[in-house]
């Protein structure tokens, strides 16, 4: 029996759209409740208490009368991947393995923390300068990311070929992110045919920010 | 037989230090390469052919006639343990692991990318002001580590409890930077008495900071 599953979790945040997207292709029932980072949410002492860091997504396991809160997107893609490995996000070989986790590493430990909110705040105090700041660490991250795919020897849909992986899950979100601050990804040819591939699948497209319910005028099209 | 490894890295590199600590308790050898982060040599179009995102540690897996370049610490602990089991540095229960990879992440991705040279000289031009930003970012994520350990039902030397995991390898030189950097830690015992505790173990001692060959009037004691 699937454990019960409550995601917080908010629209725009690219860590919460990695594990949306998992959920979906594990086929996994979740129930949602939103945070709103516009409203610092995150830093209300009740969530504070879900989860210390005060970032989202946070994901309450409730399996055999105990919970567990994970907040650690990775992390909890990696938990999903062990307990449910199909359809895989992670191929068998170990040196497969270690380069998907080299890719999304390189998003989720090299970009996405140089452009969270929280952090942004801290170093970049005038709001007026931070778009310079997201434009560096995103191009930087993004650049280092197409480097990797060049040295590869496949070539195909997905960061790692021909199969969707772990590195894919962490590597959209952050193109979004890209697209939506402008960043050019002209120099990123890969990268960019990958975005584009992943945005026409169901789940992922059912997972990106728009599709929320917590999206302004917002929800999935269709409701 | 051993793949032939060869490591990038520098003495006070806390991510290098993460990867030597898991070689020797693997019980790999490996050839060192000795990367001057003070004279940026990791910038050097030479290292930038190994590894595109300029960072320490990157180690070369040569196998069967193949080279592989991975640069990822996290990814190389979790290939480490995939390919050689003993001594284990993961628990086998799935939520157990994924706590071991939400308190390796809270550093990896949550801490340790926020303190690195290269983010510090972009975000605080004026290398007067960056002790205060290690200092808010360190204090904050051992923090959140902390009150993570708190939540768990177990006790004991390590941050799992009775057995070491791939969350000490992070953990541990994150607190060295703490103290170096002179950050308090009266308010995190757990904290350390895992460092207090760890820095006793001959294979973390072995691959700690001064014990580099490439530390200032250094080289390991004894020789």
């Amino acid at each position: 029996m699937q454990p019960k599953l409550t995601l917080y979790h908010y629209w725009r945040s690219s860590c919460s759209w990695r594990v949306r997207w998992a959920l979906k292709i594990k086929g996994l029932d979740y129930e949602s409740k939103y945070i709103n980072l516009l409203k610092k949410e995150q830093q209300l002492p009740e969530f504070q208490k879900i989860n210390p860091a005060q970032y989202i997504p946070a994901l309450i396991i409730d399996e055999g009368g105990k919970q567990k809160v994970a907040g650690e997107s990775l992390a909890i893609l990696e938990w999903l991947e062990e307990r449910w490995p199909t359809p895989a996000l992670m191929p068998k070989n170990p040196l497969d393995r270690l380069w998907v986790r080299q890719l999304s590493l390189t998003i989720a430990s090299g970009t996405q923390p140089l452009q969270n909110p929280a952090v942004l705040e801290w170093f970049v105090p005038d709001a007026g300068q931070r778009p310079a700041s997201l434009h560096h660490w995103i191009s930087r991250g993004l650049s280092v990311y197409e480097s990797y795919l060049k040295e590869a020897p496949w070539k195909g849909p997905y960061s790692l070929g021909e199969n969707l992986s772990l590195a894919d899950l962490c590597l959209i979100p952050q193109v979004y992110s890209a697209y939506r601050f402008g960043v050019s990804l002209e120099s990123l040819p890969r990268v960019a045919a990958i975005y584009a591939h992943c945005m026409k699948l169901s789940d992922c497209f059912a997972a990106s920010p728009e599709q929320q319910a917590d999206a302004p005028g917002g929800g999935p099209i269709g409701t």
